[in-house]
């Protein structure tokens, strides 16, 4: 953490503060937040979804229109693809988070594949575009912030066009009136600010699908599983060093994957020397996070605590992160020193 | 900024961002956020306030008494003493704010004085300290969050205990279920988590109170003006630099001050060389920020826009800001870069 840059990045956006771990869903404020141009003032009255490209009817859409057709409400697990970013060393320059880069929300929308239904997208597109209202310039290149999915991706039956967060309409910076949300995948594919859905022959070459969020030239996908605990005790504010009362004591946390559920938490006390398995809580919702919690009966004296997820698929958390040009994808294992006394 | 401990602050609080000047209350989620420890975790159906110490009959308040006590809703700026920490050079490593940390709500509680007088505050106390559940250490020094203000100064009719913040019930880390607000003060003196209320006979001690929030060993009192004005154009992600149409543009922004009204704004688009008198809006509520605009000819190539406030006790912005070890009370003019095309 050297620049100018990163600290004013670092000021503006926002991570999760892990003691709300406690909250199977985030309240509205503490959920993190990379807004990577500014928050656009959007009119809700005037504002307009446009479905159109390789369909047969294009679609204009209010809010009002979207709130009358299904609703469903998904709790979902949300995280930057950049999370561990500032753990590796010599990365790009960026939103420079340390673990902290994740939330759940109860998100409210209509279901997507319908309105690609009733638009008629032609079977033949490549690529579905999502375009959002904000823009700016990122590595020299203007541009407003687009995502793809493939069709198939696109088509996914809990991809959702959310229009409220936690039972309130989206606050302006988690993308006021309308978000993609597409549970499982990281942060960067959950366009806020929607403003058109465009279904296109080619693949989508834009600046944030082919330069940004990319590991060697591969696009970043779904979330790869982690778990974060608690930090027990009380910090230190400077250095968030934890003090501990010394006995038994119980750590919980959350843990999350976007390849499926997470089969298993192991807790270490000792920096990773020694696993036992966590108890994993009932889930909270298929997208969303997992409680789990392990007993630790603390003994005076610095340790290390760290916790590993395991999903269905069998992706585990390794001990340490790989690193790669845009610093993404970093899910090494969580480590909080404590000292017990 | 050079330290992971920095970087986690950063990372755990966060800024105002200045686009949102546009709203003159700040939408919750945007108000800036500073949290000494962690955010501590309150049943609101148990917690008591506890108002004693110098009183002739202490009082243990829960909320549905204090709600049902007289209801007052101020619109109130707050802003943090460190708002401009990292600007200076050589700063007692904190949290880095550069200007953005501030925020206006509106705040709904009970006032303070009438509790004061219903508790019989002895008129001989010298101090009122305020308490929060919130604990930990600072510079080795474990304590709750604690601050005071004399019994002339904790009388003042506009002091509140807010427990709804823009209309709803505080946020977890806005203080829930009940924190101070005195408006026209620094951040740190709006205690949140607020639990208990202490009437002593001498000036308080507390860390808090005597070793942060200090210049040269005097406390750290009421907001100095300051102005912000929002940075048009586009951003580019990484530099925040901005890209401006050329031609006639309003620049707009915000106004504040702890000592009184603003009396004046200045825009100058040339790095403060020159400086135009910018027009005040009606302000939104007496402790609240006025907005200002100014219009401007913006001709291609750089410019560095700045704005100065003076309130109407005649304190103004300088230029340049004065450097002190904790790196408070910064209150230099904006100075935001643009290039126009």
């Amino acid at each position: 953490m050297t620049s100018r840059d990163e600290l004013q990045l670092a000021a503006r956006n926002h991570g999760f503060p892990l003691e709300l771990l406690r909250e199977p869903i985030t309240p509205v404020g503490l959920h993190y937040l990379l807004i990577h141009f500014d928050i656009p003032a959007v009119d809700a009255g005037t504002w307009r979804l446009e479905i159109g490209g390789l369909v047969e009817r294009p679609l204009v859409l209010s809010v009002d229109d979207l709130k009358a057709r299904e609703q469903r409400t998904l709790a979902v697990t949300l995280e930057c693809a950049g999370n561990g970013r500032a753990l590796l060393p010599d990365y790009e320059p960026s939103q420079p988070w340390l673990t902290e880069a994740v939330g759940t929300a109860r998100w409210t929308g209509t279901p997507l594949a319908p309105l690609l239904d009733d638009a008629g997208v032609d079977p033949t597109a490549v690529s579905i575009v999502f375009t959002g209202v904000d823009r700016g310039f990122q590595s020299g290149v203007e541009h407003a912030y687009a995502r793809s999915l493939s069709l198939d991706d696109a088509r996914a039956p809990d991809v959702l066009l959310a229009y409220e967060m936690n039972g309130v309409p989206l606050p302006p910076q988690h993308g006021y009136p309308l978000r993609l949300v597409v549970p499982g995948w990281y942060g960067m594919t959950h366009v806020k600010w929607l403003h058109s859905i465009t279904a296109i022959p080619e693949p989508f070459d834009g600046w944030q699908q082919t330069e940004a969020y990319t590991i060697d030239g591969e696009p970043v996908t779904r979330m790869l599983p982690r778990s974060l605990l608690i930090p027990p005790g009380i910090p230190d504010f400077l250095t968030r060093e934890r003090t501990v009362e010394r006995g038994l004591t119980t750590i919980t946390g959350r843990a999350w994957s976007g390849f499926g559920e997470i089969a298993r938490v192991e807790f270490s006390s000792d920096g990773g020397a020694s696993w036992t398995d966590a108890e994993l809580d009932e889930p909270v919702d298929r997208y969303a996070w997992v409680g789990w919690r392990a007993e630790w009966d603390a003994a005076p004296g610095p340790h290390e605590l760290c916790a590993r997820a395991t999903d269905a698929a069998g992706n585990a958390q390794p001990l340490d992160g790989t690193w790669n040009h845009g610093g993404y994808c970093n899910n090494s294992v969580q480590r909080v020193p404590v000292m017990v006394r």
